[in-house]
């Protein structure tokens, strides 16, 4: 996932280093130790104990995929140095219609991190206090609210900040990986397993699963490529370093985890995370297995953030290209891209709520979006190679990393269809479909409006403005100054009826006569469809071209005088704008 | 209550006789049979069988009470033919102060007898299906929900429509004693009640505590003589027929009631009204029961909605007097004050909510109010006599009426104070001064409009029209055109930042200087506040006097493509009218 943040990517001078830089950019990586093992073992629990000694096997596996895309992305990262997201490889190299697969793929993504983080976050904190479990959805839901809270203020969330929960986070895990492997046994008896019944025997398709499970370690490791500009010169050297280091670190803590599971002789324990039983047989239940979980759930929650940090910029990214409505590109006040931000929580707690918070039913769909990324970066890459003529190791070592990527998102996808991935199937080429019937839209806007043309110069006209009235006071006065400075002609209107007595009418017309203020006063009956309606009416019969209608209202300084005022400007606004062609202008008469 | 509904005040061809008025008018007084003797046999039921003894004395001393007013009420009809309200005594014999303590008192009757009635009806319904029971709060809501809606709609309610469940309502009510006081005794043994103990011996402030939740069979009482004008000439004279009929029926219905309760030895039971258990008692639970249990569920739902036609009109009343914001007296498209219907509805349900939808809690806060209302009508009858030099017997009357109904509140009060009477206690004099200082704060507005007084004469200034633009387009031309069509003077201005790179404006400015519209065009930095704010500071800064700011919107044919425009011109309309004397004018245009 892309970690960059916008305040960061302007500021010159906090580039990151290969060290600095794993801690900062790899903490969606190394969170993924967090669900990633577990998805492993939840797959093999089905066919008991045998299931569960696949566990290294299939680990290795994964690590093998690791160190492939590792590779593949150096190359990326050598490639692209001005940052190569999957979006930016499959689109110079593809062409738009992948440039927006990608694009959908990582939307997907951003959505699936902050839902999945979030509810790991939660699992770590309801395995170490149990009591909280009954209300895992609503504790997901709260840290969602927490960080969409955040995020709508605008922190100004450095990267760097992230280093010191990471750094804690893995030299805790090494730790407890170490002392695992040294004990070689389990400090305590694990606590008992619900009785499971075995479901399954090993197969190829059990196998399989767990694989496609495991797949979701990998998520984030491609958010380095994505960020090379925030590295220090050398960059490439800087950040294909960085992107070996995080493939190292992830590959020994997926691996150390994976033998604590087979010395452990582990079982899925209903309520807890294995990351929580592994730490809890290494080094017990004290002070140590406290620090480990609440680390987890602050990396978790950092990790949900970096959804927030990435969906709104590239929402408006699209937004500036066309692609996404282009509300997305506002900035409110503090810089934030506020409607990116709540569609994004809309989402992920959509997600939460469909799913109950349960992680076994997010990881599969998350890892789909990934993969799906990997695949178009990696393809863009041998697109790339084929076109500069490069015929060698470079070319090769990519199209493996392509193929690899490919094939664990087709095993991904019909393994977990049944079980959410049909959703990614289902909303992938419908986001890529969205994506491209707005771009359509705005090029019909634009032809509409004559964008990139002169327009027509502008012609004056002889305009009418006609000045709704209630009654004769000081307001009246004020906005017939107005209504004379802008009109050639300005006519006063009085709306009767809707509870006023006729006579309150004929009143009207005869103090008029007396002010004489030099402007006709004409008399409507309201209509059916009440003030407005009657007004925009009468608007719509005049012949002028140009008509304004100019509602005066008062503002008095005080809050609650407010109430007593009907407020019905408002309303004839909105009327005369939606059923006539007259511009409304609205003026506030200050009282003291 | 006052139950003329406002579209039958405005026909004059149906008039009510006297016996077409009881069921018209009559409605609320006689529906308070459902909930009055069941007041005074709880309040005895403290006492056990002992205290059960009471209820006919308590209930002939009520009778008796229900005589002097209806007599002193006739006297009502003939002195205020055009409608005799307690507002309307009040105000015109005993002060401004004094009709607005009646006016306060209206208020919360209306809000209580729309609680009561719904409350009442729904006790009926759960006597017949006890299974309901549980839900008894939810479903005074949905009947008030139900209301609501019907009068927000604006049904046109004739009081002539409820002639038919009140007759039927009375004939079976006459009909179940007249069996009763035949055969005795009960038909069948009623049901068990629950184990109460005896927790007061029978004594003064039992019986007083009785009579005062008695009293509540009064209420209803005073509708004919507020509505005297819907009467047929000669008008008093039909009116006083009518008062007396009223009186007469509800008297005949209370005492034999009241004698059947002797008769059939009855006890409360808890989830059953005591009008259910009379009518079991005589008939038996059969298809008789049901029809009489369904029967008052209508006509209880019936006399809520006469809150619904009363309290609006009479909000707008206040309203035209300055005694309510305007807002009350402003009517939707189909003639109803939406406003007052809301209000009332929402002071029902929290009512509802906060009693349980229990009638022992709100019956007494009813009363208080309706009391009330008969003190101050009956003392601007006497200071109505006084005046007219008038000593002898209809004087008396009308004081004794005055001294028995302020009897009444006083007791109704002190008995139950703690019991909820002490909020009507504390909302009476809110009201009121509520209502005075909503008449100051008019007062006020109306000096500072120069309200009575012609103001000084238009005159017109050299206006200058500010344009935002985003880009140069169709909609910019036709701005243009309409900007300079208004001003003497007309700037264009472009806002930088936000999003947009610096090269789009400096693109902008070359574009324009192409175009050479004779307009010239402002480049603005963004200022922390935003788009609004920026251009309201920039209008702040400008030196003439009429300065409009014109924003052009796109409107698209259809809806979805809206969701494309970034619809910030609602953002700088508000900023611009908040922080500038500018007024704002926004213009709609169509796309094909």
């Amino acid at each position: 996932m892309l970690t960059l943040t916008r305040t960061e990517a302007g500021e010159n001078r906090h580039r990151l280093t290969a060290t600095t830089g794993v801690a900062a950019l790899g903490l969606d990586a190394l969170a993924s130790v967090s669900y990633g093992p577990q998805a492993i073992v939840l797959a093999l629990a089905a066919a008991g104990a045998a299931g569960i000694g696949w566990t290294l096997p299939v680990t290795i596996a994964i690590v093998l995929l690791l160190v492939v895309l590792v590779a593949a992305y150096r190359q990326v990262v050598h490639a692209y140095p001005d940052g190569g997201g999957a979006y930016t490889v499959a689109r110079r190299n593809l062409g738009e219609r992948a440039g927006l697969v990608a694009a959908a793929a990582l939307i997907v993504d951003y959505v699936l991190n902050a839902a999945v983080a979030t509810a790991a976050g939660v699992a770590a904190l309801t395995s170490a206090v149990p009591a909280l479990l009954p209300w895992t959805t609503e504790l997901c839901l709260a840290v969602l609210v927490l960080v969409t809270l955040v995020n709508l203020r605008g922190v100004a969330t450095s990267a760097r900040a992230f280093a010191a929960p990471t750094a804690l986070f893995v030299l805790a895990v090494l730790v407890v990986i170490g002392i695992g492997l040294l004990r070689g046994a389990p400090l305590n008896p694990l606590p008992d397993p619900a009785p499971t019944q075995t479901t399954a025997a090993v197969g190829v398709l059990l196998v399989l699963s767990a694989f496609a499970n495991g797949c979701a370690s990998l998520t984030g490791i491609e958010a380095i490529a994505n960020a090379t500009p925030s590295f220090r010169a050398p960059r490439p050297q800087r950040a294909a370093r960085a992107q070996t280091l995080l493939g190292l670190l992830l590959g020994v803590m997926l691996l150390g985890l994976a033998a604590l599971v087979e010395l452990f002789d582990l079982r899925p324990v209903e309520g807890r995370t294995v990351l929580s039983l592994l730490v809890q047989g290494a080094v017990g239940d004290g002070a140590i297995y406290l620090v480990v979980q609440f680390t987890t759930v602050v990396l978790l929650a950092l990790s949900a953030n970096t959804s927030f940090g990435g969906l709104p910029v590239l929402a408006a990214r699209l937004a500036a290209d066309h692609y996404l409505p282009h509300a997305f590109g506002l900035r409110a006040d503090r810089l934030v891209h506020r409607i990116g931000v709540l569609v994004l929580a809309a989402l992920a707690a959509a997600l939460i709520i469909g799913s109950g918070g349960q992680l076994d039913v997010l990881v599969p769909m998350f890892t789909i979006g990934v993969f799906v990324g990997f695949a178009l970066c990696q393809t863009g890459m041998v697109r790339h190679w084929l076109t500069r003529g490069e015929r060698g190791r470079r070319l090769w070592l990519n199209l493996v990393g392509a193929v690899l990527s490919t094939v664990a998102a087709v095993v991904v996808t019909i393994v977990k269809f049944t079980e959410g991935a049909w959703l990614v199937v289902l909303v992938l080429p419908l986001l890529v479909f969205g994506l491209r019937r707005v771009h359509r839209a705005y090029a019909v806007l634009g032809r509409q409006l004559g964008l990139g043309s002169l327009p027509e110069l502008p012609r004056p006209e002889a305009a009418l403005v006609v000045v709704p009235v209630a009654g004769l006071s000081v307001l009246t006065s004020h906005c017939l100054s107005t209504a004379l400075s802008l009109g050639h002609k300005v006519i006063a209107v009085h709306v009767a009826g809707g509870g006023q007595p006729a006579e309150c009418q004929r009143e009207l017309g005869a103090v008029w006569t007396a002010w004489h203020p030099d402007v006709p006063l004409v008399l409507l009956e309201r209509t059916r469809g009440g003030l407005g309606a009657t007004i925009a009416a009468y608007v719509r019969g005049m012949p002028e071209k140009q008509v304004v209608v100019l509602i005066g209202e008062l503002r008095p300084r005080s809050g609650w005088i407010r109430l007593l005022l009907n407020g019905q400007g408002g309303g004839i606004a909105r009327a005369v704008r939606g059923r006539s062609q007259a511009a409304v202008c609205r003026m506030h008469y200050r009282l003291p």
